[in-house]
């Protein structure tokens, strides 16, 4: 664990809620994840959860409660951060752009190449890390995740199919190159729209690629940014592409934790049935 | 409704977690609260919880995971804020002091006195406001609470037993007179130690008072403040009283959040019962 500080450790239900920085390769910056390992020495299956615009590691293991769950379906939960950090890190003063909000992508642009590489971190990098210092099967690996991280868990998993076996999303953007929130972003790193802004577009991957196994979506009817996700287009590109999907919509559920602290549980057992 | 200012309104589980504003009267300024109404008509019990230092009323709310168990046991959990709030409310750049630390009390030094009545607030304004104002069910009000909170909680529950009807805490600073954490604010709120002390003290109220119900109180074997929180002083205190009091002392558990989230359906189920 040479590469890892422990950052926190917390008891919680029936194991520890941890915290690590290490030194990121793709990222060329520290960076933290947050891991929850429930008490046993087997080894688990790991499920990654990406979060949404302006989260640090931290939101999730807060305020999902997610724990409870992980702890008794015995998988481990990684909550990497949205961007690099720091202050030798690129950022901006504008919305949705810099550190916060790095859209699980590898910018190409000179001032963002340098540092804004999650692509490579949340496929590669952070999984090598994972598997090498935790008792994790690698075989049983899924990923989910909110809002941005929606988009980033529909993304990372449908590329890599090898790694990735079980996907879910909460409120996922599922077409980065319409929603008001990822095309100011997507323009900063990746330059004006062109054909980059596919390889990281729900909606553009769906159309040439498929995973076996169903994917889960939630979504709110009270989601202050519906008009801004585009679920009902992602629905169409996956019946014409014949991708198994599962969309629940909420009646009165908003946006944020609130609504994903209610459905985290059936996230969890949904990714544990796929990877048993 | 007329004092009343909805500030939020979150769909979670089987009901709202809602957070309100409104004039307080004994503290001189807007205060916030928040409250969990699970998705009934009927008349429900109520149970508030007190806050530690540096706390709102959104920590609890957006960490414990208190939701799931109100909305499956049907009871209506308050949150108040921990101090009085705003530019107008004295302040204090010393730690657990000023805004963020009201200590549930009624201060008598002349900075303070004005607004820092959190006693008054806890045990005769909120109550009354909730009861006019919610569908509560009157004679089944408990109070619980955290550290500072746990303090209040064990305060406002032994000398307000026509109010609240059962009493439980996490980690709570049980002997306010000898804590480091609560010595200086003691001393600014009240004066240098005097016999004020005494009416917010749980060691110094249990030698004189107790309650019918059983107490419930749960602490971290980890806790990194245990030395400031002097339990095994109270529970002598209880015993000589026969105040019955069930301790339950848990390992590697820590001060913060992950230790309330694990236990707090244990707390909602206790008081429940208790309620009955």
């Amino acid at each position: 664990m040479s590469n890892l500080k422990l950052i926190e450790k917390n008891k919680n239900f029936n194991g520890f809620q941890c915290v690590y920085s290490h030194y990121s390769k793709s990222n060329k910056c520290e960076m933290r994840f947050s891991i929850y390992l429930p008490n046993t020495n087997k080894k688990l299956p790991v499920l990654y959860f990406l979060s949404g615009l302006t989260c640090t590691e931290q939101n999730f293991i807060q305020k999902s409660g997610m724990q409870k769950y992980a702890s008794k379906e015995k998988i481990i939960i990684i909550g990497p951060d949205t961007s690099p950090r720091g202050n030798q890190v690129p950022d901006s003063k504008e919305s949705f752009l810099g550190q916060g909000a790095g859209f699980y992508l590898n910018a190409n642009q000179r001032k963002w190449k340098k540092n804004y590489n999650m692509y490579d971190y949340i496929t590669k990098e952070l999984p090598e890390l994972v598997n090498k210092n935790f008792n994790v099967n690698i075989k049983k690996q899924g990923i989910m995740g909110h809002s941005m991280g929606g988009m980033g868990s529909l993304v990372c998993g449908a590329l890599n199919k090898k790694i990735f076996k079980s996907i879910s999303a909460f409120a996922p953007i599922c077409d980065s190159s319409k929603s008001a929130f990822s095309g100011n972003a997507f323009t900063k790193y990746l330059g004006k729209r062109n054909k980059q802004w596919n390889l990281y577009n729900p909606i553009e991957i769906f159309k040439k690629n498929k995973i076996n196994n169903k994917i889960l979506i939630d979504q709110g009817l009270n989601d202050e940014f519906i008009k801004d996700l585009y679920l009902d287009d992602f629905i169409k590109i996956c019946k014409k592409n014949n991708q198994k999907i599962l969309i629940r919509r909420h009646k009165d559920h908003s946006h944020g934790y609130y609504f994903i602290s209610t459905f985290i549980k059936d996230h969890i057992k949904f990714h544990k049935k796929l990877l048993s």
